[in-house]
C-alpha cells in the first residue's frame, strides 16, 4: 500500500541517540518508507524523476507526530488471561501458587486467541513489535502472521517445558512462517533450567548461531540461590557455558554484580529492563545508569500482562527514567533521549530487528502517529520530554506495522471482531476459576 | 440535567473501604445522583410514587463502569506552561534557576489560561476535582467555575510572595465564588516562609477554623535544613505553633521521622502522596506503607505538570500501590482497593470536599465513565486491579463533574475552543524564552 503523509512532524534518530524533527512528509511504499523531506507539490511525483506513484491514501498528519513504533523488548504476551488474576504476591508464590498451575491448562487455541488480546494492546500504545517468551511458539506466531504484528520469539524451555530439540523445530517453523515472526534461542531462566538442559541451550546457540536471551537476576533470592548451587552468578554461569557466542542479553538485569557487568560488556549482551514489573513484584530497581555508565545497550519491556498488568511503553519509559532518578538520588541521570531511545531502536537492535530501528528512507515502515492537539502534549516545549514524561496511550492516533494500519482513532484493522476476542478472553480463565 | 445511565456498571463505596460493583442504573437529577440501582422499566418514574422525571439524556452505558472521579490532592495547576522546559534538574535548582524566575512573569490573565489548559487535562483522566496551590487564587477559581470544574484551592504564601492578609481576602472571595470553588489556609513550605508569617497562618487558621496544608518533608535537604535553623522538623515545628488546631495535613511527606508520624495521627492529619513528582525530581519514595499501617489518612496527587509532567491519576496510583511494594521490599503491601479509596474518598476528604467522595444516592454527581470494551481492560477478573494496575487514561469515556458533562468520546464541554488554549499557553512560554 502507497501512503503520504503530509504536514507532519516526523521524529528522526541522530546516530548520537538523540532525536531531531523534520517537517514535511513520509512516504510508504509497499511495507517501506520512500521518502522523508520538505512536501513535493501534491506528491504524485516521487522527485527521482519518471513514474507517478499511485497514492491509495493521502493522510494530513494536522501538525502531528510520526514516530517509530515502540518495541516492547520482554513480555508474555498471552498472560493477558491471568491480568489482574492474582495480584499483590511475591514473584515465586505468584509464579508456583497462581501462575505454573494455570499455564499447564493452556490450549494451543487459548495461546493464540490470548495473543490477540495481547496485539490489541499493542497496537492502542503504540508497539510495533514484541520480544516474546511464551509457550507454543508457532501459535504465537500465527496470530502475528494473521494480524499483520511483528513478533520476535525467544523460548521459554525450563525443567517443567520443552526440550532443546522442540526449540530447534519451533526456531525454523516461527523464522519461516512469515516476515513478522522470527525466533531467536533462549531458555526460561538459571533457576528453573538444569544445567544439562542450558548445556544444550548453548549447544543450539552456536550451531544455529544465535544470540541466548533469558531471565537474568530479576530477584534478589535468584542471584543467591544460583550462587549457593554454582558458586556464581547466572551471568557469569550462563557465560561459562559458553551461551554468549553470538550475544544475546538478559531481562530484568536488576540484581547485577561487578562481573556481570563486566561479561555484558565484554559478549555486547543487552540489558531489557522491565521497570513496571519490577516495582509490582517487589523485585527491585534496576541499575540503568550503570549499564548505560558501562555503555552497555538497553532495551525496555512491558513483561508479561498478569505481573505488569498492562502493556503500556510510555508507563515503562516514565518508569526507566524516573526510577534511575531516584535509584541514584539524581534528578539529571537518565535523559528523555536516552529513554525513547532504548524503547524504539535499542529494542530494535536487541530483537534484531531489521530496518525497524527509526525513521528514515529505507527503514520498515514501523511507524505511529502522536496526537499533539491534546492537553497533555501542550505546551510543545520538548516534544521528546512530553512523549518520555507526559505521554500516555491516549496520544496514539496510529499504529502501523509494515506499511500496515493496524489501528487509528479507536479502531482496530486486526481481522477481529474485539467483542469476539474479548468474550473468548474470559471464556478461558472463566474455565479455570 | 436529569441524566439517566443504564446498563451500567456502577462502582460503590464500602465502609471498610473497599469497593463493589451494583449492576442496574444510575440517575442524576440537578448535580446529584439521584437513584442507584436495578433497572425500573423506562426510567420515566424515580420509582417513589408520583412524578415522572424529564430526562434530558438517557444513556446506555452498555456494560462500562460507572465510578467517583478520581480526586487530584496537590497539585499546581497553572504550572502548565513549564511542561517540559526545565526537566532532569535537583528541586532546588529547578526551583530556584528554572521555575521561581520565570513564574515571577506570569500575569492574572495568564494564570487563568494555564490553568483553562489544565483543566482540559484533568477531565481527559477522569479527574473531577483539584487541591491547587499557585498565585492569583481568584483568577484560579474563576477558571474552575467558567468551565464548571471543582477546584479548592489553598495558598501558597512564601517570603517571595504573599501576605497573611491577602491569603484571608482569598479564602472569602473563592469560597464564596461559586459552589465549585472553595479555599482552605495553607502556606508553601517551611524551607520557603519566615517564622513570622507560619505564626500569621496558625493564627489565621484559628480564627478561620481552617486546616492548614504545606509541602512537607518533600526532600531529605529541606527536613535537614529545617532540624538546623529549627532543632525540629518541619511537622514538629508547625504543629509547635499551633497550625494544626482544625487539621488539614502535607503534600509530599517523603522523609518523616517517628514524631511526625505521631503528630499525624494525633492531628488527625492527612499525608497526600505525588509518587511521579517524588521519583522524577528524585527526592525519595513515601512511606505509604507506614502511613496506613498507622491508620493516618492518605490522598494521592500529581502534583504540577512542570515536576511530573502529566496530570493522570491512573499512573499515580499505579505508583502509589507499587513503590510502596518495593520499598519494603513486599509485594502484597498496599491493595489496589486502597489506592483508589485514597484516589477518590481520601481525595474528597482531605479536600473538605462534601458528598463527592463516592457513588451514591443524594451524593454529587462528580463521576466518570471506564470504557472496559478496551484490550488492556480484558478479561474482567477484577475492574478494581483493572484500574488500578493496568487502567489508563485512554479508558476515560465521560467526566462529569457536579451533574455536567465536561468530556465525552474525547470531545470537551468547557466552553473553550482548544486550539485557542493551546496557543495561548504557547505563547506564554513563548514569550519567557
Amino acid at each position: 500500500m502507497n501512503i503520504r503523509f503530509y504536514n507532519a512532524k516526523i521524529l528522526q534518530t541522530a546516530e548520537d541517540h538523540t532525536f531531531y524533527i523534520t517537517e514535511g512528509e513520509l512516504w510508504v511504499q509497499g511495507n517501506r518508507i520512500s521518502y522523508i523531506g520538505a512536501g513535493k507539490g501534491d506528491g504524485a511525483e516521487d522527485g527521482k524523476g519518471t513514474e507517478p506513484i499511485r497514492w491509495e491514501r493521502e493522510m494530513d498528519v494536522q501538525g502531528n507526530l510520526l514516530m517509530p513504533g515502540f518495541k516492547n523488548a520482554h513480555t508474555h504476551t498471552a498472560m493477558t488471561f491471568l491480568r489482574s488474576y492474582a495480584d499483590d504476591l511475591p514473584l515465586q508464590d505468584w509464579l508456583n501458587q497462581q501462575v505454573f498451575p494455570r499455564e499447564g491448562q493452556l490450549t494451543e487455541e487459548d495461546v493464540y486467541w490470548l495473543n490477540i488480546l495481547g496485539i490489541m494492546e499493542y497496537v492502542t500504545s503504540g508497539i510495533t513489535s514484541n520480544f516474546d517468551m511464551y509457550f507454543f511458539p508457532p501459535m504465537n506466531a500465527k496470530a502475528s502472521a494473521d494480524t499483520g504484528f511483528r513478533t520476535v520469539q525467544t523460548s521459554g524451555l525450563n525443567n517443567y517445558g520443552g526440550t532443546v530439540e522442540l526449540m530447534e523445530e519451533n526456531y525454523h517453523i516461527v523464522n519461516e512462517m512469515s516476515d513478522l515472526t522470527s525466533f531467536i534461542v533462549g531458555f526460561h531462566a538459571e533457576y528453573t533450567t538444569s544445567k544439562e538442559l542450558m548445556e544444550g541451550v548453548a549447544k543450539l546457540a552456536q550451531k544455529l548461531k544465535s544470540p541466548v536471551w533469558m531471565h537474568n537476576a530479576e530477584t534478589k533470592r535468584e542471584v543467591e540461590e544460583c550462587r549457593e548451587r554454582w558458586g556464581m552468578t547466572p551471568t557469569k554461569l550462563t557465560d561459562s557455558l559458553g551461551m554468549y557466542e553470538y550475544g544475546g542479553g538478559g531481562y530484568h538485569c536488576v540484581w547485577f554484580e561487578e562481573e556481570d557487568f563486566e561479561i555484558f560488556q565484554k559478549r555486547k549482551l543487552t540489558a531489557v529492563t522491565n521497570p513496571a514489573s519490577n516495582l509490582k513484584l517487589a523485585s527491585g530497581i534496576c541499575p540503568v545508569k550503570r549499564f548505560a555508565d558501562e555503555g552497555i545497550a538497553l532495551a525496555i519491556g512491558t513483561d508479561g500482562p498478569a505481573s505488569n498488568n498492562c502493556l503500556d511503553m510510555f508507563r515503562e519509559m516514565f518508569l526507566t527514567s524516573t526510577l534511575a532518578k531516584v535509584r541514584e538520588m539524581d534528578a539529571a541521570c537518565i535523559s528523555a533521549d536516552e529513554v525513547l531511545y532504548m524503547a524504539t531502536a535499542g529494542g530494535a537492535h536487541a530483537m534484531l530487528l531489521e530496518d525497524c530501528d527509526s525513521l528514515a528512507e529505507g527503514k520498515k515502515a514501523d511507524l505511529i502517529m502522536i496526537d499533539l492537539q491534546q492537553p497533555n502534549m501542550q505546551p510543545e516545549n520538548n516534544i521528546v520530554k512530553n512523549l518520555v514524561y507526559s505521554g500516555s496511550k491516549q496520544n496514539v492516533k496510529m499504529t502501523m506495522v509494515n506499511g500496515k494500519i493496524l489501528y487509528e482513532d479507536q479502531q482496530f484493522h486486526l481481522g477481529f471482531d474485539k467483542t469476539e476476542v474479548y468474550r473468548r478472553a474470559n471464556e478461558i480463565i472463566g474455565r479455570m476459576k
